[in-house]
């Protein structure tokens, strides 16, 4: 046996698959091979029969003991689960309708190259799909690449679009702080030349709409500009070829002490103490509109070209955010770095305060619920000849909002005596006292449906009067439409209330009109 | 050099792969290995940095010839696209309310596994995910194996549910067919131990209800059930190992001649002329109840306990489908054979009927718009136990109606005319005449929104008034709210109608309720 590795864990997949899929081991002149871990294996055909059937009974193994499951870090929504968010989306989808935007969609999966290099550090998190003998595809990562590939596509130069859909990322889930690699992004975004800083406070100003109407409790809008980030690091001396990894270490400030972050920099990433605790003065600082005005006096930053741009544009931004009334929300918090490769300008990201009052919630944790940014570059990056469209956008992190509301409501004590999620709609179950009147219901129903009056009834022949009944307090149907061989003599349909139990028999011309006057008062 | 090959492309994609990515080759003993078309070779540091080298120039060359697209077989959907699917998803989804269903959601990839062995022949269009070291995953195929496996996972025993999502198949995408890789399903299943016939004749119900509702001309409901199926396969003589293989071929009935399907039958599946006739015999005939009662005396099927429960079946499903009436528009049909394998009793689909009259249409070739069927075993195949939990449900067929209204939309000249699809809701564009007020504009429309009202403004400093005037006439703004120097002076906002084009002066304080009355009118 001469062993011949070690290669990467891919190869020897890859590996592995082959030689079990083909009756023979790929050999050239009697020569067989076989993997055993770490290697590949020259051998003999007994040892390669005796390899390969172990492989098979592993495989076999696995299948037996295989449990029932979603797939790591995914999971379903149950009927209370969509009755949340169907609320919840609504609301965002009507405020971003509120400022003009129109819907589009795009497929879940892009070209593999369309999101190559775009996400730093992240991209090692997208999914990617088995090459199957056709294009190399990629589950895509975000709203925002896809967006910027449809407007170079159909050549858009212009247009405030909003997409409501999943997006995917190979992340570590933490279920406790509502994180998964399967989840729902809200993204509005305003493609065009326009003037400074306009559509920049106008998607500032949509993220405090949105979280002021789901009532999520106190936030903050944290707000810093790619260019001033850029440029602090330029005068503090981080070497070009470090910025990306710095970025990516600033943004732990919060989660982290900023002595571990500068851990972080003096350390894995190889930063001189200096540069590192110049770094450390600048993004330890966080204000208002003030703090942009004395960093505009700043020595050092104020003579790179970048940071003051940056710098300026901050400063008509705040004026535009005073004029819609929110500047009270916003902090210039020099520490926001925004990791992804695309953002060139200003950048935000909002997060919840914890009120003390509401201890039982802690457990949650709180970290952004909404974030976004300026993207001058990401359109020409798709354009044959580079043409750019400057971009600027937001996606609220509905699939945190979606967790804090779901346990407020399994928390809040009140809310859960008082107020059951309902997760149908239906008005009316139809229903029957007496033996075979199955066909009796059906025709009954049918003229129901035929209405448009949302009803069920039981799918047995013969059900109890009483687990009809039951039924409907169970479900909250409101109204049970009742046959029997009286009211068919009579020509009538006795209507009962399940809250109040009180019955009165309309004529059956009138039942629906009756129905709907019912639900129209309630 | 020594050459070891042939090997599985795949094995080559990754050995490739691999030495691109490490520095050198993969050696033992100061060996070097290098990949050529079809073999693996053996070779010095100089020939595997030349080998290296040339691969790395592939790579550069195919980059710069990359050409900007979605996907094969997938598509953007722009605003206006989106605006007629909101339209036809909320009618199919308010019909599945009406009929008490829940919503639910699961991941769009499920464990490779669960999707294994569901699908019979058309397995091999599931898209997969790639290794990337953790489970194997793959794309849903459709949503009823997760709605199974939702089931089985939460051992619920009685559910009523929709859910509307996409599922990906790798088929050759037909666009003129609109027929698309990834695309829109929207299901509603029953699941529960019932008595017979009564679910199965409410999903017949709910695609006559969702049809008749969408207006997309005549239709039929073709019907026929898989014991049927399977006992006319038995008594005609068609071996067991043939069934799945004359199930596809009998689909193919009406898309292909009975000329055509014989000759696939006994050429490349191996049936004997004889045996092909027989089925050609049974296939061939298409009826009402009528025809379930003739065939429940014929002397072949009516000797098969499959059959002859199917056929018992079916003619009570005629009785209900009666009382619910719509039978008329019911086709009992024995060349309907659904190839998907789960499938276990009654089984329909839903084709839309060429009208003469609109001629235009032809092109997009007609088929299936909704379909299902009773699948008692599926659950049962992810239980531990084979618990058996029955189903029933429907597939309406989204994305060919979606195709349709499209192309009426298109192609009717009194619809384009008279109403152009709006893509967008706002009510009111805050304008102004005059130069330097941004900020004026900018006070006023957060004002609105706040108010819940959908505004825009343009995102300039100084737009000429024309300009705004231009932009509601081309979005539909029913509304323009001016401001400039005399309104200020006099707590006044000038409220246009683009339509009549009358201006008149409301109060500051009244503009908000004014503009609501005017939009609640129209």
């Amino acid at each position: 046996m001469q062993r011949l590795g070690p290669w990467s864990r891919e190869a020897w997949t890859v590996l592995a698959l082959h030689l079990l899929r083909s009756s023979r081991s790929p050999n050239t002149g009697g020569l067989f091979f076989h993997c055993v871990q770490g290697g590949l294996v020259q051998s003999s055909a007994r040892e390669f029969a005796e390899a390969r059937m172990k492989t098979q009974l592993e495989l076999n193994k696995e299948k037996s003991s295989f449990v029932i499951k979603t797939p790591k870090g995914t999971r379903d929504l149950s009927p209370q689960q969509m009755a949340i968010r169907e609320k919840i989306l609504n609301a965002v989808i009507n405020c971003f309708k509120c400022h003009g935007a129109k819907g589009i969609d795009t497929p879940v999966f892009e070209l593999k190259e369309i999101l190559t290099e775009k996400y730093g550090e992240e991209s090692r998190l997208i999914y990617e799909l088995k090459d199957q003998g056709g294009e190399l595809l990629a589950l895509r990562y975000d709203l925002t690449v896809p967006f910027a590939r449809y407007l170079a596509m159909n050549k858009i130069k212009k247009m405030k679009r909003y997409h409501v859909g999943k997006v995917w990322r190979r992340e570590s889930p933490s279920i406790i702080q509502g994180r998964y690699r399967e989840f729902c992004q809200c993204d509005f975004d305003i493609a065009g030349q326009f003037d400074p800083m306009i559509p920049d406070a106008e998607c500032l100003k949509i993220i405090h709409e949105i979280l002021s109407t789901l009532q999520l409790g106190d936030f903050l809008i944290k707000v810093n500009d790619r260019r001033v980030v850029d440029g602090m690091f330029a005068v503090c001396g981080v070497p070009d070829n470090k910025f990306r990894f710095i970025c990516a270490s600033v943004d732990k400030l919060g989660k982290m002490s900023w002595k571990d972050v500068r851990q972080e920099m003096t350390g894995k990433i190889g930063l001189t103490p200096d540069v590192a605790d110049q770094i450390g003065d600048y993004i330890q600082q966080c204000g208002g509109v003030s703090l942009v005005e004395q960093l505009l006096q700043d020595p050092k930053l104020s003579q790179n070209k970048q940071a003051l741009e940056g710098l300026k544009d901050l400063k008509l931004l705040f004026e535009y955010l005073t004029l819609f009334g929110i500047a009270e929300k916003i902090s210039f918090d020099l520490s926001l770095a925004r990791g992804l490769d695309y953002y060139t300008g200003v950048i935000y990201e909002a997060v919840l305060l914890q009120s003390p009052t509401q201890q039982g919630e802690e457990a949650l944790g709180v970290g952004s619920v909404a974030a976004g940014g300026r993207y001058d570059g990401l359109v020409g990056m798709f354009d044959p000849k580079g043409r750019k469209v400057p971009c600027v956008g937001l996606s609220i992190g509905v699939e945190r909002i979606f967790s804090i509301v779901e346990q407020r409501m399994e928390v809040g004590p009140l809310i859960r005596a008082t107020k059951k999620i309902q997760t149908t709609e239906t008005q009316v179950l139809v229903a029957t006292a007496q033996k075979n009147f199955l066909r009796e219901r059906m025709k009954l129903i049918a003229e129901l449906w035929d209405a448009g009056i949302r009803a069920e009834m039981l799918y047995k022949k013969n059900p109890s009067f009483l687990t009809q009944l039951h039924y409907c307090e169970e479900t909250g149907i409101p109204l049970v439409a009742i046959i029997g061989e009286q009211e068919l003599k009579d020509g009538v349909i006795k209507l009962r209330s399940v809250a109040s139990r009180k019955e009165v028999d309309i004529k059956r011309e009138d039942i629906v009109t009756e129905i709907q006057r019912r639900m129209s008062e309630s």
